[in-house]
Formats: structure tokens, sequence, C-alpha cells
């Protein structure tokens, strides 16, 4: 997906937001800000945000001398969301149809996502995963379910650190053996890494791989040979969150797109409400 | 006041609106946003807002190549206000406190601002005028009615068109002949120009003077002789709307600043909540 002068605004004030919650000194935020607003001004509208969040994240970090500043964030994330895991996994165990009801949880927790809402609370959270399990579901959970039973090789693309232990419900419903999960190779935003997955439970389950990147979304062209023959090879590819939407929208390989829809731009790019619950299949052609 | 870092996001958002609002040719918009990202790169913030604000518009108006773009939304919402004026005339004459009811629909009135919000409906300003009367009003009534009646020379700052007519039911409360009234001198945004005053029924009823400027507040720097003359030697200047407040509130002038508060950086300045219906007394002191 391209950048929409809509989103412009949105980045300023997403930069400014990150800034912040990284450091009080007012100078540093000042510095980052004028550095983002220059860079601004020369964006390419082709490229899609996260490939822009991947550059201010970077010059952030360089700023505020910190390799990981989410880390603290994220570890509070994953613990608050192991603590409900327990009873989320019996949910999703007793429900009539456990895939939907995983699919569901999954996306709620779509809802932790320091890009967009770097105030995000406990609360926030409980919420989301309390309307997921009743608000309507964009989606053909029967055709999901379809896709994953005959799929062969399933790559799991995850999104946010916490969110990846609703993941753990979803991918535990895949059929072990088959399913690859990949995190970002580097710390951006709060974003789930290899850590993350650990943290979560995931790596006993299923080979998890980093990407390769540092970007808060898949650009291909930035990710690892390892993975990109994952990418490739997969019959089916299941994305995770707004970031991995923008950047594989337009790639042209059969994905599944389960996300929580949380700024306009996506809300009209995809045709849903804000706040909606996504399972969006994106059939691409290849075109040799 | 200076800007503030809060400031810049929402400038970058007001520029699209704003172009928006007068083009639908998206390469117009992005060459303004792409200007206007590049100069707020550079911006100095101990300049005010509405100093960045008036660079903004005079360059807007140059890529959209139109004097007055808000012309039909100012003549609009004259109108709308002249059809409310009889009622609320009404209103003022018996009620039982007449000056306080004259200075919460002028206050009410300050709602009609595409500086801020370029989208507003007929149904927001008689909801802003139905709020006024029961609101909790912040300020002192009985302070600004003995100002009044001490004053000798009093300047009252008009902010924007539609807005005016409100004003000139406080105006009339004012003593006659004791009364000059100011608008700015060329068209910015939908401010009130000498068109306005005389559409609003104030030319007949007090001089009205140009205060030499196209910003949308009251940079003195920018004004012309004869506002400054009238601007010193005033015993009272009321001045309505966020942009003269953000421009005169560090000024050494005896000043009420009546507004309603539609930003977050404001209301932290003032000290007041969102939406607040305020009636702030500004005693400058000269130091020599």
């Amino acid at each position: 997906m391209r950048t929409y002068l809509d989103c412009i605004p949105c980045i300023i004030r997403q930069s400014l937001d990150s800034v912040r919650f990284m450091t009080s000194d007012e100078s540093v935020q000042e510095r980052v800000l004028r550095e983002v607003l220059k860079a601004t001004a020369e964006i390419d509208l082709k490229q899609s945000p996260p490939e822009m969040a991947q550059w201010i994240h970077r010059r952030i970090r360089f700023h505020v001398a910190q390799a990981d500043p989410y880390r603290e964030v994220k570890d509070q994330f994953n613990q608050m969301a192991l603590e409900l895991f327990p009873a989320m996994k019996a949910w999703v165990e007793e429900s009539g149809n456990p895939m939907e009801t995983a699919v569901r949880l999954a996306i709620a927790g779509n809802v932790i996502d320091f890009g967009v809402n770097s105030r995000l609370t406990t609360d926030q959270v409980t919420a989301s995963v309390k309307h997921s399990l009743s608000d309507a579901l964009e989606g053909d959970i029967d055709h999901f379910d379809a896709a994953v039973s005959s799929a062969e090789r399933i790559l799991y693309l995850t999104d946010n650190a916490g969110e990846i232990v609703f993941d753990r419900l979803l991918i535990e419903q895949l059929p072990r053996g088959h399913v690859t999960v990949a995190v970002r190779s580097y710390p951006i935003i709060n974003d789930a890494t290899m850590l993350d997955a650990a943290t979560a439970g995931i790596t006993e389950w299923a080979p998890v791989i980093g990407n390769g990147s540092d970007a808060p979304g898949t650009i291909l062209s930035d990710c690892s040979e390892e993975f990109l023959d994952h990418f490739e090879h997969s019959d089916l590819i299941i994305s995770k969150g707004q970031g991995n939407y923008e950047t594989l929208c337009d790639v042209e390989r059969s994905i599944y797109f389960l996300l929580k829809v949380k700024c306009a731009v996506i809300a009209r790019d995809i045709g849903c409400a804000m706040g909606s619950l996504v399972l969006r299949h994106h059939q691409g052609t290849f075109q040799e």
C-alpha cells in the first residue's frame, strides 16, 4: 500500500509520540521531529508507510542511544498476555469452533500496537479481547479453515510482542510440522522478535525464523534469503497486523491478512469500519 | 504563545485540511504539503502558531490562485448567524444579566473556526449556542462589566466571519462612542474582514478598522500604524478567539480574552478543559 497524504500528519504525530515515549529530553524530541519533517518533505509516496517508519525509528534509536527502547513494554505486554493465556486457551478448546475463536483472539491481540498508540493500557487490551468474541468478523472462517487443512507449508508472520502470545492460540490450531513462524530480526517499536517468540512459548511448538529486517512490516527487499525462501515456497501465508498488510497487500501471493483496523486510511483501503476484526484473503496472481 | 512541539502535527494536518478545502487537485495538495513540511522543519518555535499559519495560507492561496478561498463559507456562516441574530438579541435583552448572556453568545460563536475545523456544520454552531447558555463560564463577569464601565476607549478585536454576528450582540452592550472594532485587513482562512463587519451590521454601530495584516491572529509587528495607535491608546482591549490569544497572551496590555478552547495546547496553556468558555483577564505590566 502506498503512503497516502492522510498518512503524513499521522507519521509526524507518531514520531513525536515515539520519541517522547523514549526520552523526556525536549531538545532530542525537537531534533528528531525536525529530521522527520525534513525527510517527510522528500518522501516517496509510492513506498509503504512502514518504510518511512523504519527510517524514523532508526533515527530515534540513534538519538536516544538505545537499541531496543520498547523492551520494557514488550516484556510487560507479553506478561499480561501470558496471564490471560490459560483462560483464552480454555475458551478456544471449549468453543464450538476452536479455529474461529483462535482467529478472533489472535486479531484481538493486534490492539497491542505502540506504533499506533503509545499510551496503550491493559484495560484496552482486555476490552479488545472481550469485544473480539462477539463483534462481527469481516471474513470467511470456513474458507480459511479449508485453506489451512489443504496447505503443506504455512508461514505465519507475527506482528507485535504481547500479541504474539495471542498468536500462539491460533498457531496451535494449525497442523503441527507444517508451520514456520517469522518475527522481526531486529527491534522496531514493539514488534515481536525471537525473544518474544520464546517468551510466548512458540519456539517450542514450531520453527521460528527472523525475517532479516528491522521494519515494522514485511518489506521483501529488506528481508533475508532464508525468509524469502520460506515466503516463496509456502502455499499459505498468514499475516498479522497493519504493518504487514501495508507492505504485503500488493504482493502476488496467497495471503490471509488478520488484523484489527486501527486507522482511517487502512479502513478505507480495506473497505471496513475502524475497529473491525478482519480476516481478508488476498489471492495474488503471478504475472510472468 | 510560542509554538509547542504538539502544535507541529496539528499544523501539518490543518494544512492538508485547508488545501483540500480549496482544491481537489491532489498534485497541488501534495506540493503544498511538501512545502509546509520543509518549512516546518526549520520553524522558529519562539514564534506563535498564527505566524506559521499566515505563511502557510499565503502559500496555499498562491498555489490555488485564489485571493479569498473561504469567501463562500464566510458568507454562508454570516447568513446563518444573521438568521439566529433576532432570537439571540431577544435572549440578551430579556436576560437577567444582558452582559453575561452577550459574552456567552459571543464566545459560542467562536466555534466557527475553519482553521481548527474545516468541516464545521451549522448543527455544531447551534449546539455551541445552546451549551453556551448553561455551561460554566471560566471568568469573572462582574470584573469584566466594571472594566467596560470605566473604560474610555475600548478596542474590540474580532476573529471569524459568522462569529462576528455573535460579536455584535456583545459590542451593542458596550458604551456607544467608546468602541472601535478591528478586523483583518486581508483574507486569511475564515477570519472576518471589513466586508463581514458590514454584513454583520457592525459598521453602522461603531468605527471599524482593518489591522493591516493577513495573519489569523494579531501579530503586532505585522499590523498597521493606525491599528497600533488604537492598540496603544485603548484602556480596554477585548480579544476574541484562539489566534488572537496565541499572538497577544504575552503582550503587556490589559486584555480580556474571550474564546472557546478548541485545542489541547491552549487548554493546557490557559488551564481549562477542552470546550471551555473562557473570559480571561490578562493584566500585562509595562516594563520600561
